[in-house]
């Protein structure tokens, strides 16, 4: 079974400054174990003092050119079987001579204190597998974010030559939008029965599928499943075609049967060759990349900005009387542009 | 009918700065319309030249806390009769005493060269009563965005104690998903017939609307709208709980013969009791205008910096790069970064 490597050696106050080893990118390149975990801390990590590690290690990244690999989100309430779907259908990948990367973005794990999802513990077979990764969620304390991190862990594994890049996440919060923002693919997982199944999704998440599989298909509850694959397949032909132009298709698994999963995969397939064709897969990547680039480019410059002590005070209380609707949101973000733009003035002169 | 102030008494060249005449808030309170109309060019102008007008407005505004108005999105396919449901909905509103406000965001108006909504040309008897304000769609091409020109209106309109603020926009695009971050209630326009009347819509719209309406619900049409209505319902039942609480619900309506409206506007009233009483109406408008606020700190971040020359060609050579992912997104907002405080330790030398 694969070791991570463990928080404590990169949180150490024993190392002041971590340089990377020569022979890091070669160990990164064939894939070490050890170089891979670290790459993934560094990717997680929002410490200045590895600021410029991670720079060389997204340069090397950006520069293998490699992008074979299919982005999948997956989501699904707590209780739908996303890890066993995940083991299974893994596994599958692994068997047709694919690898594997398992992502999550679990926005629960601050709360629990750790991610209940993407834990190996919970894919045992899977994680045993030689051409499986399996990553559980950054903490979402972390201050580039959970999103940013998970798309440059998306990146890593594709300059690795990774086949199949798998980002699942619970169904609660935003968490969905930033998995479809990052995927080239959306797979829904519903339990059979109406829309009971629905209570931890998001709302727009059922348009956004591209795929919806009704799991746990199997015993007792194979009439039911088919009955809600039904029952969304009407509703579904009631929605605006997608953008892609491909069709949300529908169908049962089971994950502890194994059946219907190699079907799915088979259609994964033809979804892929579908966007291929019609040149939406790399139309959308590329969006995607620059929505990226977006909000990197507003989070740096607040980063930059918390160079100034006060703003963040005077950015909080803009904030409160904007909630309180006493100010206007825009005079209320001019006001901080201006005191910023006092503060620059004021170091101007004092040089 | 009510004449709007022409635009080129705003871009007149003659006019170098324009000063707010002293007696101009109150003509302004007591909905002069010439008032009015220039209240709204100006929260609609992007240029440096009124932004003090602009902000003694805003002061203005969100001095006079009246926040009683219901804000209502409509959208719908081109083609399912938005106007004529707002002339005669909006007639009804008058009818019971209330003031109405249309407002409209056209993502086309940029390339008809004029806004196709919002037209009051469209709504010639609800456009001649006393008690309505309509007001057609900012030119797309404005610097601080239709969205933020609009929600200052919004807020114009709640300063002026109008009881329903309409906000009209045609299903395609982004507008939707602003619309629907600056109103209380979504409503979305259907023709009868099943999906074929969403080929405009985007996904996520339907799962968005709080209420449903199947317009053009008369003569040979009437039975198919039924059908329509049933057919959404249970399609609506399947999607995951919406955070107001509130199911979204269905009805049928026909502007041309005036039958529906009445249930319809008893309903978005059951709708404002039901948020109001679970809190979420005030909880949600609080949400909306810190969201407004972040995004006016990214404009006017991105408006500051425009002062430094060779920015924006920086930016776009980043851009490219990154949408052929030859750069890591995140690289390349921190070389974009590096050069300001670059640019800004140079102007702090020669200084």
């Amino acid at each position: 079974m694969k070791q991570h490597l463990n928080k404590d050696i990169l949180q150490s106050k024993k190392r002041t400054f971590l340089e990377l080893p020569k022979d890091f990118f070669e160990r990164l390149a064939s894939e070490e174990l050890n170089a891979v975990a670290r790459a993934l801390s560094l990717l997680e990590s929002d410490s200045t003092k590895y600021e410029k590690d991670r720079g060389q290690l997204l340069e090397w990244i950006y520069g293998q050119q490699i992008q074979k690999a299919r982005r999948i989100g997956i989501t699904g309430s707590p209780g739908v079987g996303k890890s066993s779907f995940i083991e299974a259908f893994g596994q599958m990948i692994c068997e047709e001579g694919f690898k594997v990367a398992v992502l999550s973005i679990d926005p629960s794990s601050a709360v629990s204190g750790g991610s209940i999802l993407g834990d190996q513990t919970r894919m045992t077979e899977l994680s045993k597998r030689k051409n499986a990764y399996i990553r559980p969620s950054p903490s979402s304390n972390i201050l580039g974010g959970v999103a940013g991190a998970t798309r440059e862990s998306i990146a890593l594994f594709e300059a690795l030559s990774y086949d199949y890049i798998l980002i699942e996440t619970v169904g609660v919060g935003q968490s969905e939008t930033a998995v479809a923002q990052m995927t080239d693919l959306f797979l829904l997982l519903l339990l059979p029965g109406a829309g009971d199944s629905l209570q931890g999704i998001k709302r727009g998440v059922v348009e956004m599928a591209d795929i919806i599989a009704v799991n746990k298909a199997d015993g007792d509850r194979k009439q039911l499943a088919l009955e809600t694959k039904r029952a969304y397949r009407q509703a579904v032909q009631l929605f605006p075609p997608k953008r892609s132009g491909w069709e949300t298709s529908l169908h049962t698994i089971s994950s502890q049967e194994r059946t219907g999963i190699s079907t799915l995969l088979t259609e994964i397939g033809a979804y892929f060759n579908f966007v291929s064709d019609n040149g939406y897969l790399s139309k959308n990547r590329s969006h995607q990349a620059m929505d990226w680039f977006d909000s990197s480019l507003n989070r740096s410059f607040l980063e930059w900005f918390s160079q100034y002590p006060g703003l963040n005070s005077l950015v909080a209380q803009q904030k409160t009387a904007v909630s309180e609707s006493k100010k206007a949101p825009y005079l209320a973000a001019k006001e901080v542009i201006q005191w910023l733009d006092g503060q620059i003035k004021k170091s101007t002169k004092s040089d």
